[in-house]
């Protein structure tokens, strides 16, 4: 058991270093850039407002865990922006996530791996759910930000409707809300089409 | 629907603001003040990884929510030091989490409260391992950042082993093994006993 709990320890402070694993976005108010952990933080409770509302019966604590765990590989990768070609990194955080989570105990090490590679395959229910509410926390943030990371970085009302379409999965009803915020955001913001 | 969704997104992105909320801990390797946001993100993980060596059956799901809200009231009150004398603020932090929770709709909005409030009145063996895990990070933080929060504060030995004495109650054998590390750590540190 003593060994087990080293370990947890070890793993809990290593995952310390997402704090520092700058995203694209700023946090409405804030003149910095959000960071990983936080924004895991936040898109867990995303989740959980959003659960009651879904169509298909899921497993919450699965969901929840994976939307905590999902961007741990940044500690190793960095974060990359969904609009960007170097968006797709499978490999290198497949690497980082048998990297860190090897740090827990055997039992959890797997658990937790298996896991992260489910949510990475959109291979259930949970983890369609979950990426769907990965994809539109920075949607409703831009909406409310004044499209900050769209507008610094050019992105087009095209691409965000394209990248964040699996936040149907979701939940469709509000997908169809939010797209229509985006359409009027894009024409006030002057965003290309 | 749509009214339970909007009212879903308006607390959302009102608890954006916990990321702007410090604490009086800085992340090892950071030159800032960790916020209260990543922190419940890095507690939840804590308790995810502890659950399994916990010797009474808990309700993970129950002990992941509680503290992924526990810490929302600060958006009103700030965060209180652990050993301040103006710690204990529950009428101000009552008030507050029912402010922000009655954005949620009416289900969600009670659940949320009582389970708040399950946790503050340590009222259920969740609320008490929440309550442990929660005591606990800092603990190990300052163990690893050179007892950064610690020194900056005067804090004694025995006020940390007083004020964090709740850890055992989440795994009393993991309690016994970072007392002795704090011990050890206060004669390098030259903190007072």
């Amino acid at each position: 058991m003593q060994q087990d709990l080293h370990k947890t320890l070890d793993f809990i402070l290593e995952i310390e270093k997402l704090k520092s694993v700058s995203r694209k976005i700023k946090p409405k108010g804030l003149d910095r850039l959000e960071n990983s952990a936080e924004h895991s933080w936040q898109i867990a409770l995303l989740a959980l407002s959003l659960i009651p509302y879904s169509a298909t019966s899921l497993d919450s604590l699965k969901v929840i865990t994976m939307l905590l765990i999902h961007d741990i590989v940044e500690i190793d990768t960095g974060d990359k922006f969904a609009y960007a070609s170097n968006h797709d990194d499978y490999e290198n955080e497949h690497a980082a996530a048998k990297r860190i989570f090897a740090l827990l105990p055997e039992t959890q090490h797997h658990s937790m791996l298996s896991l992260w590679e489910e949510f990475e395959a959109a291979a259930s229910d949970e983890a369609k759910f979950a990426k769907g509410i990965d994809r539109l926390m920075p949607v409703l943030q831009n909406l409310n930000n004044g499209g900050q990371s769209w507008v610094e970085h050019g992105i087009s009302v095209s691409q965000i409707l394209e990248k964040n379409k699996g936040v149907a999965s979701a939940n469709p009803e509000l997908w169809e809300m939010v797209k229509q915020q985006v359409i009027e955001c894009g024409t006030t913001l002057g965003l290309k089409n």
